[in-house]
C-alpha cells in the first residue's frame, strides 16, 4: 500500500468503471432461505449459530460484487449485533474483501475526545501493531463522527497521513431527523452541515493528505438531499471525496447524486446497501431468478453500477 | 431491576453518600509495574498478553471502588483497541461491575440513522436475547451522539423505556475543538449545544422515561466548562441527569461542576477517569503509600467523593 487513498480509490473506480461502493448492513431477518435454512446456521435465538449465517452470507455477496464494484462499505453495527464474536466477524469479512483487491470502508461512524478517538483509530483504522495480529489488516478508511471537532477526528487523520489510509468525516446524514441538528443554521444563513464541510475542507487540505489526483485521504460522508445544498457542500470541500450514502433505500434516486460530483465526474463514491443485498426480495429480479439469489445481488449491482454512471454520462 | 433508570441511580448516590462516578480508560503503558511486570502479562506487543494485564487491574479498579462510588463507566474504546477480545473483555467488566451492585455505564458514544442505530442498541443498551448468551447482562445505561438527532437515538431510548435502562446523549463534551462544532450559533444566540440541550429535554420528557424522582431516564454528557453557560444548560434541561466528564484531568474543577447539580444537590454525576485510576503516579499518594498503588487509589477516589460532596456542602 504506496498510494494516497484518494488516488488508490480513484484508480480502483476507473478499473471497475464505476463510482459505487456496496454496503454490508446484513440483518439475519432478511437472510436468502438456503442460507437459514442450513443445518448448523439456522437458529435466530442463537448468537453463534445466528452469526454463521450472517457471515455466510456476506462472504458470499462479498465474492458476487468484488468483480463489479471498487469499493465495499461494512456497518460495524450489525456485527456489534453479535458482541465480540460479531467483532471478529466484521474483521473477518474485511481480510476477506481486502484479499478480493477492494478498497474497504469500515463504516464504525466513531467519535470521542482525543485520547480515546486515538484508541478507536489504533483499533479500527492503522493496522495491528501487535505480534499476535500482524497478519490482520484494518480497513483502509473509516468513518468518523465530527461532533468533537478537530480533537476527535485528528487521530484518525494521522493515520491515515501516516498509514496511506482514509477518513470519511460526518457532514450531513440520511435520516429524516438529521435536519433537526444538521439544518441548525447561524445568523449568516449557514447551516451546521455546511460549517462542518468548512472545517472538513480544512483538515482535508492539511500537509501530506492530498494526493497527485488533487482530492485528499479526508472526505466526508453527504446525504444526496436537494441539488442546490448538495452542491453548496461540493464547492466547500473541493478536496474530499463524498462518501454518498443510502443509494434508493434512504431516498436517494441516481438524478440526486448528480452535485456530489464535480463537472468531471470524480468526487463522489454512491453507496447502495440494501437496494443491492437484499435484491432477491424484489420483484423485478424475483420475477427473472426466482430463488436465484445470488443472481439477483448480481444483477442489481450490475444494474446499479450501470444507473450511476448513466446519470453521470448524461449529466456531466 | 424494576425500578426507572434515574429513581435507581439517586438511590446508589443517596446509598454511597456521592454523586460521583469512575471512569475506567485502562492505557497499558500507563499500568502498574507489579501488574505488567507479571510472568504472563508482560508484553505491550502481544494483544493477548497486554489485554489479560489490563483486564486485570481494571477487576481490581473495580473491586477497590465498589464501595464508595455508585456508578462506574466503562470506555468502550479502550477495550476495542484489542480487538474482538478487547469487547469480550468490556463485557465481562460489565458483568464484574454488575455482580458489586455498581450502576453501569457503558461509554461507547454510538450514533447512527436508524436501523444501524437499532443494532448498536441492541447489542450495547438491551440485555441479550440469545440463548446462548442469557447470562450476560449489559450496562445499565450508554452514552450516544446527537449528530443524528432524534432517529438515532430512539432506538436506545425505547430500549430504556422498556427495560428500564438510561441513555445519555452528547450535549457539550470536554475537547479543546468541541466549541468549534458545539458552539455554533444562530441569530438567536443559541449555541448548537443549547440547540442539543432543547431536543434532548423534549425526548426527557416523553411517556414512561420520567421516575418519581422528576428525572427521566435520558440524560445528557454535559462538560462543566464556565459556571454561567452550564447553568443555561441545567436550565434546559430540567428532567436530566447530567454526566459530567474529565474531572481533573480534562480541566474540570470541584467548582466548576457546581451548577450542574440543581439546588437541591441533585441532577449530576461527576466521572472522574485518570485522576482516580492513575492516582499511583500523582506525588500526593505516592509519597504516602510508594508502590502500594491500590491504597493511592482507594484514598483518590475517597478524596474525589469528598471534594465533590465538599463544593456542593458550600455552594447547595
Amino acid at each position: 500500500m504506496t498510494a494516497n487513498f484518494a488516488d488508490r480509490l480513484l484508480e480502483k473506480i476507473r478499473a471497475k468503471g464505476a463510482p459505487i461502493c456496496v454496503g454490508i448492513d446484513p440483518d439475519y431477518e432478511r437472510l436468502p432461505a438456503d442460507i437459514t435454512d442450513h443445518h448448523r446456521l439456522n437458529d435466530a435465538n442463537d448468537a453463534e449459530a445466528a452469526l454463521d449465517a450472517v457471515l455466510e452470507f456476506c462472504r458470499r455477496v462479498i465474492r458476487i460484487v468484488a468483480p463489479i464494484t471498487p469499493a465495499i462499505k461494512i456497518n460495524s453495527a450489525f456485527f456489534e449485533r453479535y458482541y465480540w464474536e460479531g467483532v471478529e466477524g466484521y474483521y473477518e469479512l474485511v481480510q476477506e474483501a481486502a484479499d478480493k483487491d477492494l478498497v474497504v470502508i469500515g463504516d464504525i461512524k466513531r467519535g470521542d475526545v482525543g485520547h480515546s478517538a486515538a484508541m478507536y483509530a489504533r483499533a479500527h483504522l492503522a493496522d495491528p501493531q501487535f505480534g499476535d495480529l500482524d497478519e490482520l489488516v484494518a480497513p483502509d478508511a473509516v468513518t468518523v463522527n465530527s461532533y468533537f471537532g478537530l480533537d476527535g477526528v485528528k487521530p484518525f487523520i494521522d493515520i491515515a497521513r501516516d498509514d496511506q489510509k482514509g477518513v470519511f468525516a460526518l457532514v450531513r446524514t440520511t435520516n429524516e431527523s438529521a435536519s433537526d441538528i444538521q439544518g441548525f443554521t447561524n445568523a449568516a444563513g449557514l447551516t451546521l452541515s455546511e460549517h462542518v464541510a468548512r472545517q472538513v475542507a480544512t483538515w482535508a487540505g492539511d500537509d501530506g493528505l492530498v494526493g497527485s489526483s488533487g482530492y485528499s485521504a479526508v472526505g466526508a460522508v453527504v446525504a444526496a438531499k436537494d441539488p442546490e445544498s448538495t452542491l453548496k457542500l461540493r464547492v466547500l470541500m473541493p478536496q474530499s471525496i463524498f462518501l454518498v450514502p443510502g443509494y434508493k433505500t434512504q431516498g436517494t434516486t441516481a438524478e440526486d447524486v448528480v452535485p456530489c460530483f464535480k463537472p468531471d465526474g470524480t468526487g463522489a463514491l454512491i453507496t447502495a446497501s440494501r437496494s443491492v443485498v437484499y435484491a432477491y426480495d424484489d420483484m423485478k429480479y424475483v420475477e427473472r431468478y426466482t430463488s436465484e439469489w445470488e443472481k439477483c445481488i448480481e444483477h442489481a449491482c450490475k444494474d446499479f453500477a450501470g444507473e450511476v454512471n448513466g446519470v453521470l454520462a448524461g449529466k456531466v
